[in-house]
């Protein structure tokens, strides 16, 4: 593996399937696992076998059915845990076991009640269970990003010996700074021994806002792989956004680092997802919501027919998405009444616009958005332009 | 001011409502308007009055009602705009004119075919007319995340002589990744003359899903204001999202850098803004999404049950949300059954737990979420557990 490759983990079938509403049937998971395989995630992470048995006949039926992308269960630092993920992976081409335990103090103590020599025990227990079953072994240090660095470091450097090949470096609870969470991983990178022959992965959680930027923060600083669901779904304010992540790594060249993902299948994906899982994107989503490409007001409007990259960075057909839509508002200006109304087949003169547009903001002011038929009356109301061919 | 305020500078009804689908009245702005000064945001940027009348009469009426916050109308680098807007400002207690031009290369040539020399100069002209009307005069140099760093420090150094008392420094298009984004405030902090003598502020978008850390880079590294809106509402994929920087700033009280918001207000005040603009929020939006504070996974039920801290870094009452919901799905654990059962009168043994759990799981399997209602059937299905008096 390239050293500028990033790997695309996907747990939109398990972080995000573990949000209330969102719950699928085997054959719906199957069919995103298709579909991710398509775009190109390198891993996908399918469920958490033994935490039902819906979830373990998932996993079972999504390893048989993905030809590419490695395929990941989820376990708790429990040899049962182990034992079924092991069975449910049995037919991957290439299966992964997740696997681990809370290493923060407030986890050890609250969660385990227990201390940091007997976590780091079972940890390595854990790793070394699993790798009788499979040679891909990640393990996750649960809420790393409230974790004191020095002591990750140690459960980090005893995991890699007893066979981890990649350690997930959570930030459960989303508290993380983007500065601190690249911090963390650059401390990782520096003080194992060992952190050359495994890859570090960043899982970050949005509950302030941080998760995409702290993703981005892990690999700027060494790590190579990011755990990211399709829309941002999941537990609580959701992981990262894949769709995010994938477009800002793909605008910064100069970063030097890249994915796999075909990133004009992103949209599509975006449209399955919240489909089947009924969880809604809202308007104002990053690359993926309704409104990402559409420009209301008239300076913006302006901008965008003079000359698209005033106001857009990515041009939306890379995303998927067929046009940038320009709504009409009260905040729109003459350029988009002109541009509109010639689409339309009404080619104006300035004297026409000018009139033109002081009915149209009448319109505008009563109502949130104007349309083509009330272009059509306001032509009407300033009185008989000809209507021109529709080129 | 002390150095370590931040003055929030909300713009949910400026750039917040110049998006499809939120036309609001001039009443509506006005409780709208109402409720920010109670939230306790210190500017309220409350139009752009040339563009429409209706614009015009809600900038006037909001500058008549607000008592607390500064009220900010929009500009462009043009006469007739600053005179508008210093005409319905008239009534403000304290009146804010926020004017501006485009510096970036893309924009100084494809929207104006202009030259830096000239836009310097519009710019001077701009801040310097509308000091005639105001003392507190705000500049943008839009598109100034893709703006050479050089050049901008010489724009702001002009318009800081022409009497600017706020630079606001936009990521236009929402390209910048935090660390540039930050350096770019320090270049400005460290390069521009007199730059001590006025704030310096972000005005961050949010089209690869990074305004809200871009804002707290900027912060981190000398700007004084974050300009935001509620839910994060605005053009494409949206502003920062003021409810996710107020809570960043106050989660992480080692930045030392205060707002003067009541966060407890924050829940409601998004509730009024989704509902009047007819804009949903996700439920995986941070803060104030319906699932923000929503545990559905097994092991994260267990952990907050035992101790909230484990996986929740804000108390939901803080931002107004009185109960951190525990949503029973496939994905459940016994604890969070036998918590659930307890809620609604069952106490059940070790022995009579397991046996709900398997039968709970196969509800859980055919169906999105188990409800209170599922539950008294399971009971009943496992046999005749007495129900206890609830507490």
């Amino acid at each position: 593996m390239k050293d500028n490759k990033v790997q695309i983990f996907d747990t939109t079938l398990r972080d995000g399937e573990q949000v209330p509403g969102c719950k699928l049937d085997t054959q719906q998971k199957l069919e995103i696992a298709a579909r991710l395989d398509t775009l190109g995630v390198d891993i996908i992470e399918a469920g958490f076998p033994v935490s039902s048995p819906g979830d373990f006949t998932s996993v079972s039926e999504i390893a048989k059915l993905v030809k590419n992308a490695t395929v990941c269960g989820l376990t708790r630092a429990v040899q049962k845990d182990i034992e079924v993920a092991a069975d449910a992976l049995k037919h991957a081409v290439k299966p992964r076991i997740h696997t681990g335990i809370g290493t923060s103090d407030s986890h050890i103590k609250y969660k385990f009640n227990s201390s940091r020599d007997e976590v780091i025990e079972r940890a390595k227990q854990a790793v070394a269970y699993a790798k009788n079953y499979v040679d891909d072994v990640e393990f996750y240090a649960e809420d790393a990003g409230r974790t004191d660095n020095a002591f990750l470091a140690k459960v980090c450097e005893e995991v890699i010996k007893s066979g981890a090949t990649v350690l997930n470096i959570p930030d459960t609870t989303g508290y993380c700074l983007p500065s601190e969470y690249g911090e963390k991983i650059k401390y990782l990178k520096d003080n194992v021994r060992g952190i050359e022959n495994v890859i570090l992965s960043c899982h970050c959680h949005n509950d302030l806002g941080l998760a995409t930027a702290n993703s981005i923060a892990g690999v700027v600083n060494g790590a190579r792989q990011i755990e990211c669901t399709i829309n941002g779904i999941g537990e609580r304010a959701g992981n990262t956004a894949l769709e995010e992540v994938v477009m800002i790594l793909k605008q910064h060249p100069y970063l030097d680092l890249h994915t796999n993902i075909n990133t004009q299948l992103l949209y599509d994906t975006s449209l399955m997802v919240r489909e089947k899982m009924g969880m809604p994107v809202q308007p104002n989503k990053a690359i993926v919501g309704a409104n990402a490409f559409a420009h209301s007001s008239g300076i913006h409007q302006d901008g965008v027919i003079k000359n698209r990259s005033t106001y857009e960075i990515i041009n939306p057909e890379e995303v998927g998405v067929t046009e940038s839509a320009i709504v009409l508002t009260a905040r729109s200006g003459r350029a988009a009444l002109a541009y509109r109304a010639k689409k339309i087949g009404y080619e104006l003169t300035k004297v026409q616009l000018d009139k033109a547009y002081q009915t149209f903001l009448q319109f505008a002011d009563r109502q949130k958005e104007v349309i083509d038929e009330d272009i059509h009356v306001i032509m009407k109301q300033i009185n008989k332009i000809s209507k021109i061919a529709i080129a």
